[in-house]
């Protein structure tokens, strides 16, 4: 971590917001629709309450909280712990795996979540990628190929993140296997859970009971508040206590206020409110890939999750490129080139926004 | 960290909620008095705000928040970066003392607040201990003698908990300029800065400019927030970016809620309710000490911070004799052997209770 490699999407981010004329902004992953009421009340009568309850909750969190993610999630309570959102679940697991378990490389996936990247490096580990198949999804056999006793963990999030791949059942019982036989840990990010298309395409990880699997998520996306920093992870009893003691000795305890509200809106929002955002999404997916199959883009159809990669022929997925792209066009993505190797002729677009239809419109004008 | 090391006042605040009988709760730096009413309205606001406000703020933190902080301290907003609470200020300093300065070592001083010792170890550095003086300062040519080219910070509370002890502005000139003297980095932790009873022995480190130096600070007890999690470190230039990518791996940005709450409350609250709050802490200091010295115990006159250390004879502060103390006294303290070598014989005492007389009546029952 030699300089301050700054998260390309924050400089887009920006980029956009300081271009000149309108800009439709499907940079992040920053959901552009209501948190349930529930969440808002719950804030207020929190605010309201006996001062008591503005200190210190438990360190591994509200236990109101952990015991309604442990009687959804069907396991034990003692496994879970709330965390910072889910990127520090996944730091608690990956830090865990390097201190703990055999080996010091961390198998990712190529296109690449770029905190998993980074944050092994940063814990000098060594990450080892697999290229995902076409349609964002992983094979079990190419894993097995990079997996050794050298790997101290593998770390997937599906629906995924950019591809919106899904990966199903069989291949999370493969990866489940794979980690067991290299003393290693699979970790299962599952943040998008709420948002998959294909009815049965996704099945989650604790579907499936062993001492190398962990399991984090956050309500960040589910409930619209991804600055609330909401998260958990569900960790096999062998190293839950030392996870504890690492959440402890990084951030003492998450904060109390915003886990007051998701315990009060976890319990009081309908399925409702889930289903609709997610049949909202699903007919932005739907639209932004009708349009970027007419303007003659290849394209990825996501299964899963809030994100369209597509292929511009002669526009690679440049930082260049994307910077262009807004000034030219009014539509601001991310560069493939941002997650990985392999994906570097590609963009990717969150449709966190209305304007799919318009933007991939400008974009069939441009490319077209 | 082989084992789960869960904290002693953990502990001992559930025994002292088990326990039969009226028990006083003196065992952790738990605010009883209540938060400035402007963060109870700013927290209504933000409940009843735009969504696009539950999104994710800079991960640096919200940036009035951060101008509000550099303008007070009179430091480069730049050089500002809002944590989850101090403790993650602390770790991100530590952790990038030990990968980007020399040495493995972390001095602290002894008596030690056990979050430095314990995160020193997760971390792998090896803690270097100096004996704080009778009055619970440090002596800087003390801590020259154990400071090398092996040491990568110099980690220090001050007001201190758990002694007490205020190190006035010579102390930490001297500190700063031993951590320049062997490329170390001096970690000055002032979250006890409002609650100073001897005017004039508090100087912030601020005071002085250093390429070592970093400040933490949070508001959880200046608010009496410590469930918000709402710190922040001022950092040298030369590794601000080092720690702002820490900072984002591990936890992408600090809850919102919270840091908005606390940037109303900054702006909208008078000075006088700091000084009531401090002048509450230093009557209780005043009362508990006069009881003890009737008492005839040992004790450390505290200068700062929210702790009374004392010393009853043929009574040593070991856990159990605590538990035995709130069992046939109702007093709930912590033992000072929690605080390594040098206390062993003595036990701490937060001054967070309006019932200070009687628990030193207890005390003094008890023991005289």
């Amino acid at each position: 971590m030699d300089e301050y490699e700054r998260p390309v999407f924050f400089h887009l981010m920006e980029y956009a917001a300081e271009a000149e004329g309108d800009v439709i902004d499907m940079v992040s992953g920053t959901p552009d629709w209501e948190p349930p009421e529930a969440l808002r009340d719950g804030l207020k009568r929190y605010a309201d309450g006996d001062s008591r309850s503005f200190q210190y909750p438990p360190s591994d969190g509200l236990s109101g909280l952990r015991e309604a993610i442990a009687e959804r999630r069907g396991v034990d309570v003692d496994r879970v712990v709330i965390t910072n959102g889910a990127g520090e679940a996944n730091y608690l697991a990956m830090a865990t795996a390097l201190e703990t378990y055999s080996g010091d490389e961390i198998v990712l996936a190529d296109p690449v979540y770029p905190y998993y990247h980074k944050r092994t490096e940063m814990l000098n580990g060594t990450p080892r990628f697999v290229t995902s198949e076409a349609d964002g999804t992983l094979d079990p056999v190419a894993v097995r190929d990079v997996t050794s006793d050298d790997t101290a963990a593998i770390v997937v999030n599906s629906p995924n993140n950019p591809t919106g791949g899904v990966y199903g059942r069989e291949t999370k019982r493969e990866l489940v296997e794979i980690a067991e036989a290299n003393d290693a840990l699979f970790i299962s990010d599952e943040v998008y859970d709420r948002f998959v298309y294909d009815e049965g395409a996704f099945e989650t990880a604790l579907s499936f009971e062993s001492p190398n699997l962990v399991v984090t998520n956050s309500f960040s996306k589910s409930m619209a508040i991804t600055g609330y920093r909401v998260g958990y992870g569900v960790f096999p009893p062998e190293i839950v206590d030392e996870i504890r003691t690492r959440h402890m000795l990084v951030n003492v305890t998450s904060s109390r206020p915003a886990q007051r509200a998701v315990l009060d809106a976890l319990s009081e929002t309908p399925e409702a409110y889930y289903e609709r955002n997610r049949e909202m999404l699903a007919e932005r997916v739907r639209t932004f890939c009708a349009a970027l199959e007419e303007a003659g883009a290849e394209y990825t159809r996501p299964k899963g999750g809030f994100y369209v990669m597509a292929r511009f022929e002669g526009y690679p997925g440049t930082l260049e490129n994307t910077e262009r792209l807004i000034d030219e066009t009014g539509v601001a993505g991310m560069p493939g080139n941002a997650f990985g190797e392999t994906r570097t002729d590609w963009l990717r677009f969150a449709v966190v926004t209305p304007r799919v239809t318009e933007a991939a419109g400008r974009l069939a004008a441009y490319f077209g």
